[in-house]
């Protein structure tokens, strides 16, 4: 068995504020740093669970508003849990459902979606417009009810460059992590706070002090990636993560593409997600390590290669480019599919080096290799 | 290696007209009765060629129509051929396109988008409305493009009850399939005669001495499953098929179901393509033994059983009803693939069984329990 205690963080090795380390869930021993895909309706879209396993994904993300609302929350108790219910025996980590319930506002240039309060958000579904109520106690309850191996509290998400708006929304982020810390019952599944404030340096300060108070077993940097400059969330990244526990995951939600992991890692992150690999994925894209292919593009009609000559994945090993395009233009399914297996091995292999990388303590070298 | 020689039809056992053979070709043995899934355009939809192995298919077919129109015939060869381009390395079959051609007819209530005269064909794309040509000689060169290792020569089908029109599209059919067997170069693919004459005794006779006098290396039943009843197809089945060679294999096109594999087994039949288990995955239903379920039926929503109790293959090892039920709701698209492998799987399972039970002399109590 695992030598880690559950929620065990241990730290394997540091290069710079870069980590190397392993984190103890019920579902196994996480590596990291690591990087999540995303599966929103518990399912990476256009993935089956074995070809997560194949791209040497770890640990699964999926979404709480949408799980709630469909098939619901209690449903999947009912059945098991999650992990049961998507087929997937390894970790899983919920979102709290707040950042699509914020992303609601506006959406239709109407009448907003959702309305905000001390004591909760109400807002409306975007599958039938019925209206549904989250509290920090409620959503705890949801999350519980999926039974991801990681949770997160309820917070507010700001515009990252609006001070007094990030001053109004980080009272209630604070006052609704608390109220999620003591709802939180579930001794197998860890519950995250979330640090805000923007790109205001005093104000995740603040927000560090105030979460570490509450002692959760991870902590993430919320509010990043949402319109701010690179610049500004390297900043953020740099008066943050240094404030935080060292013995404590730290994970940067939303983000990103293969080069915001190494920054992200150089700057003390060990977790990730993103759904931009299978999202491009769909509309045709293959990432690289640097830039990527629009696999549309009519230069591929003829091209035996496979994407990527030094990629070890099921679709360069495969499939030529020229197919890849075929499939695509034909709308056939299965290019979603050897997309996302080819962009997700492409991103889990990324950040399996940064690790290897640190333990090495050559991560230096990579990162600068990396920038190319 | 195989102690076959190309192209032979080794019969191991039989029992009445039902038989257990082995056909060798380039690319492998086939051991028949089997019932190869359809790849229209260079994939099984939905599917990874993996998935395909997985479910236990040996024999691929895929659309020389819609290959021919997209990408192209040439480029597939100049990408190695279907094999490689596709990324099997099994099996394969190639229809002649006549089907598609002929099915253009009427589509649109407007102005026909074919035009058939003796020499061959002139229809327009489905895709772009561009005119192109079919003769029985550019039909081969396609399919010798393509590189199957089992090809289909060009015929006219009739409507089954039609006596007379049979008549004349049955001299054309004959004058093609010697044209085609004359163009027809390549050593390591076979070309398959193909037997019409509708519903009508004496013209499947007729069909039959006619093709079997070109010595073609395997015969196909055409011109069935368009329309006639079970009955009609049963009856033309017993008259025609015991009137071709033994020592060849005997191939029923677009045909069927579960039922219709176990009896066209015992009616001599050693080959099958259907588009249905693929096709009506992809509508969110699933193959049963007897008969299916709609997975969309909101009595599914929270059974946590797996499709088929008794079933081994991946979806019902790993998921729920309710699981497939949320993914069609929610439209994602691995709800196609998990019962795409699960219909392909109970379809090759039967096959296997009905072989087995040749070998085991118990086919006539196999279709007996079949048949319920």
């Amino acid at each position: 068995m695992m030598a880690g205690m559950l929620f065990d963080f241990e730290l394997l090795a540091t290069e710079g504020e870069a980590r190397a380390g392993i984190f103890h869930t019920a579902h196994g021993a996480l590596q990291t740093p690591i990087y999540a895909p995303v599966g929103t309706q518990a399912t990476v879209k256009a993935m089956t669970p074995q070809h997560l396993q194949d791209v040497g994904a770890t640990l699964v993300l999926a979404n709480t508003y949408h799980l709630y609302l469909r098939p619901g929350d209690t449903l999947i108790a009912q059945l098991g849990g999650l992990h049961t219910f998507m087929g997937w025996s390894g970790p899983m980590l919920t979102d709290s459902g707040g950042f699509q319930v914020f992303s609601l506002a506006g959406q239709r240039g109407q009448k907003s979606l959702r309305k905000i309060d001390d004591d909760g958000v109400t807002f409306r579904s975007h599958i039938d417009g019925r209206e549904h109520r989250f509290t920090p106690e409620r959503v705890v309850e949801i999350e519980q009810n999926l039974g991801a191996d990681i949770a997160m509290v309820l917070d507010e998400c700001a515009p990252p460059d609006d001070y007094a708006y990030n001053v109004r929304a980080l009272a209630r982020t604070h006052a609704w992590a608390e109220r999620c810390k003591v709802a939180h019952t579930r001794p197998d599944q860890a519950l995250f706070g979330i640090v805000q404030g923007g790109i205001f340096p005093d104000l995740r300060e603040q927000s560090v002090r105030f979460l570490t108070g509450l002692d959760f077993p991870g902590y993430a940097i919320g509010g990043l990636s949402v319109g701010e400059t690179k610049t500004q969330m390297h900043a953020t990244l740099e008066c943050t993560v240094p404030l935080l526990p060292q013995y404590k995951p730290r994970y940067l939600m939303g983000v990103g593409t293969p080069e915001d992991l190494v920054e992200g890692i150089a700057r003390g992150i060990d977790i990730f997600d993103c759904v931009l690999p299978t999202r491009v994925a769909r509309n045709g894209q293959a990432l690289l390590r640097a830039g990527k292919f629009n696999m549309r593009n009519a230069r591929f009609s003829d091209d035996p290669a496979p994407i990527d000559e030094t990629c070890t994945c099921y679709t360069c090993q495969n499939f030529s480019r020229a197919y890849i395009r075929h499939l695509i233009i034909a709308k056939e399914m299965l290019a979603a599919t050897l997309l996302s297996i080819h962009n997700l091995h492409t991103m889990l292999t990324i950040i399996r080096e940064c690790r290897a990388a640190i333990l090495a303590g050559t991560f230096a070298e990579y990162r600068h290799c990396f920038q190319g």
